[in-house]
């Protein structure tokens, strides 16, 4: 796969492939955007007035140059590619949370976020070791959510946790059932642990654990369904 | 990406790339089992008795194969292959169906097939034009959970309905809110479009339309989390 073989965690730019991911990024974060490129195919489309007058108006740089397409996408539909600087999101903290303990794939991180900016979570709390959510991939799988999100990385649980006043809600194989919780919280963060391990054992002291319940048949749900599911039932109430 | 790079959609063998996949193999479908190949880095594993023994009882052939894994798999772990030959299924009548509308990607009906065992869902239906759901990339998404569904194919919606009885409930942006269906249907279906599409307008005219409510931030939600949602929903009904 090519997508990302040129991008590196450590480069201070990252980049938003094909035109509706470019086209979030324009709308909602204009000013981090360096440069478009369009390939010569995207002439014919329908929309190449459309970008190269939104690039002018905010004075972005453009360029026709297919040879970037080669080095940066693996799809063949991908004809239009920006450049963009990443930029640091502090939360909000009169918003609620995600919490993401040691998130390890990077298409589940995009579906969590273009999941949670449907249900009205705009603020997601990643705890470290975890993947580079500027990877373009993470960015591809939010089909541009990402753009209209903050996401804020914490060295540590407890960490992040010093300037949250949030009622904690850890997401376990061993918690309440989610049918069963009423809450009133008027301010809450849900906290999912990785993929593969779950929440870490110290978790099991903190906040109220919850378990979306389901048959024995499989080990665990995906970490994208998970989340969903509690935001859905969550925004409800 | 190597993987499936060797399987086609023609063939009439398919593969179980890793342990835990090859055990879901065994345990459920032992009889489809043609082989099983070990990477000769396996004999460290604790599990290497369990694997020869298993095949030993149900006299499947088994060998030592390290050329095998650069052909089939891109994973480094992936230390164990079983080639299966391909199965048809049929949908068992009297249990709640999912079915899909023109599936068009591996990762997302691996995922569905997956929340759906867990969710005690046990029979798919899916209508082509779909993806293949032998293809190795299905059944890694799947986590194994494809061994213990059944999955058919129907040339058209009418040709599903020719044999089900199910109360039909359609998936869509203009339905009556998930939160509000009260259903007492014994036996329901639930059926989704494509990923990009949706359900084609016909559905319009078919069973109860229903929709998962996001905010207009996002287009719609992925096909796995609207699955999802709604067989957690139903289940607890």
């Amino acid at each position: 796969m090519k997508l990302g073989q040129n991008y590196k965690k450590s480069n201070e730019t990252s980049y938003a492939l094909g035109a509706s991911l470019t086209y979030e990024l324009l709308i909602h974060q204009t000013d981090k955007v360096c440069k478009v490129y369009f390939h010569s195919s995207f002439t014919k489309s329908k929309d190449i007035d459309k970008f190269i007058s939104m690039c002018e108006r905010n004075r972005i740089v453009y360029e026709f140059n297919d040879r970037i397409f080669n080095r940066l996408s693996d799809k063949e539909k991908c004809l239009v590619i920006a450049e963009f600087t990443k930029y640091g999101m502090e939360l909000n903290q009169s918003l609620n949370h995600i919490v993401l303990v040691n998130p390890a794939n990077m298409g589940n991180i995009g579906t969590i976020i273009r999941t949670a900016l449907g249900f009205d979570i705009y603020d997601i709390a990643i705890v470290r070791p975890a993947v580079d959510i500027f990877d373009p991939k993470v960015i591809r799988a939010s089909m541009g959510a990402f753009f209209q999100m903050r996401c804020a990385y914490y060295d540590s649980f407890e960490d992040y946790r010093k300037n949250s006043k949030h009622e904690l809600y850890t997401f376990r194989l061993d918690g309440e059932n989610l049918l069963d919780i009423n809450t009133n919280s008027s301010l809450y963060a849900l906290i999912f642990g990785n993929e593969s391990s779950g929440l870490p054992p110290q978790f099991k002291e903190i906040g109220k654990g919850i378990k979306i319940a389901h048959n024995d048949k499989i080990d665990s749900l995906s970490l994208p369904v998970a989340v969903s599911i509690a935001l859905f039932c969550f925004r409800r109430k």
